[in-house]
């Protein structure tokens, strides 16, 4: 028998800002609480700690609203602001409606408002980007707790989207690193000899979302532990799980 | 500091036939590795071996296609019967391409195929479909688990569903006993005070995801306890997770 996965939120992590030592800070919470990183474990990061480490703010008094960004908020009474940061992060409008844009960034995931977020920031005038590159961000956490731990460890950035038919957000995986985010089964068979119907398992949306389970929404837990999984290793890119549109017959 | 999640494959329970107690093999197969069921634990069973103990089989000597299910069949080289058994499963056909039909099933969830599936089943000509209420057998393994062992615990029926927008798939609830599948934090607040943006948490597929961790799609690993997650009480059903068309901005 395999022993079980478990998954254990990394607490104590402070306010993060601008500049900060993120995976300092995250080495330094679990530590504090007797983990010690070990070859194989995959640790979870919430987008918005990544992004403020990053910088990625956006304070409002220095945005110049579009007229197309006056207008979709005159419609739905909100700020042009910060309509016109939602517009200028989104490569692609799905839908508007209700005051939400259901947008594709400029990285290729769909999210509503390109994941610009004002929740879980200090003052009410600064909106919180997504990271440039999430992929590359988890490949500095992932240098740094290795530079720091010596344990090769997975990352995964994680975000909480919204998804059509089912309703409720659910954690995906925005950036990853040391890891594979889809496993292949292409080719494989079932315990009866069978080729499985079900071939392309996206394992660092489960992970991420296994991973909200101990962080939560309103707890300050924005890292997670996830140990006893058999993470495929490679260097694998968290756009490998955007669906190209031509392939794609969900939508 | 809450302590770990852990998520543990229930292994060892023998292939699943027609009329087979399923909470007992659960229970026996828990009981001979150690583990005993608490109030509180959640447990996910997939959805493929619910069917199997409920009969859920269809027989495609005995399945008469329609005209449609020719043409369709014709186009796609698929078997006709198999396509006419989707189609009787289907209220609504979402979109047809390269011999895949995403169907809503007539429970309202949207998936490949209607969830009729041929892999993991003996024998060449039968197909297994989606429980007729898999609420209702969620219920019937609770129930079944707590006059076994005592223990007032959650379940799942989970599934493996493909998405829009993103690649792979993952792991779905498409039935629940004994908690609420969606936490609502509207109105809640964030560490800073501000009302949380993404409010509405499907911590149902959320379970469902992380329990494939541990199952994953080689092994005959059907059934997965979850331990040290406080699980949303309550009576719950799947169908709160069918996104209403006139409120799924994301189509």
């Amino acid at each position: 028998m395999a022993g079980p996965v478990t998954i254990t939120g990394i607490e104590g992590i402070p306010e993060v800002r601008s500049g900060d030592d993120l995976p300092r800070l995250i080495a330094t919470a679990a530590a504090s609480q007797g983990l010690a990183f070990q070859d194989g474990d995959v640790v979870v990061v919430t987008q918005k700690v990544v992004s403020k480490a990053e910088g990625r703010f956006v304070d409002l008094a220095t945005v110049e609203p579009s007229p197309l960004a006056v207008e979709l908020a005159a419609n739905w009474e909100k700020d042009a602001r910060h309509v016109e940061v939602v517009l200028r992060e989104t490569k692609r409008i799905v839908r508007m409606d209700h005051g939400v844009i259901i947008c594709e960034t400029r990285h290729g995931f769909v999210c509503a408002n390109a994941g610009v977020d004002a929740s879980n920031v200090p003052g009410n005038e600064t909106l919180v980007l997504l990271p440039v590159d999430p992929d590359a961000s988890a490949r500095r956490i992932r240098d740094g707790i290795r530079f720091l731990s010596g344990a090769d460890v997975a990352v995964i950035i994680s975000d909480t989207f919204g998804r059509p038919w089912r309703t409720g957000y659910t954690e995906v995986a925005i950036g990853v690193a040391g890891m594979l985010p889809i496993i292949d089964y292409v080719g494989r068979v079932d315990t009866q000899g069978r080729e499985l119907r079900a071939t392309w398992i996206c394992v660092a949306d489960e992970l991420a979302s296994a991973a909200e389970l101990v962080t939560g929404k309103v707890n300050q837990v924005p890292a997670t532990l996830i140990r006893g999984y058999a993470v495929p290793r490679g260097e694998g890119s968290a756009l490998e799980m955007v669906r190209q549109a031509e392939r794609d017959m969900f939508r």
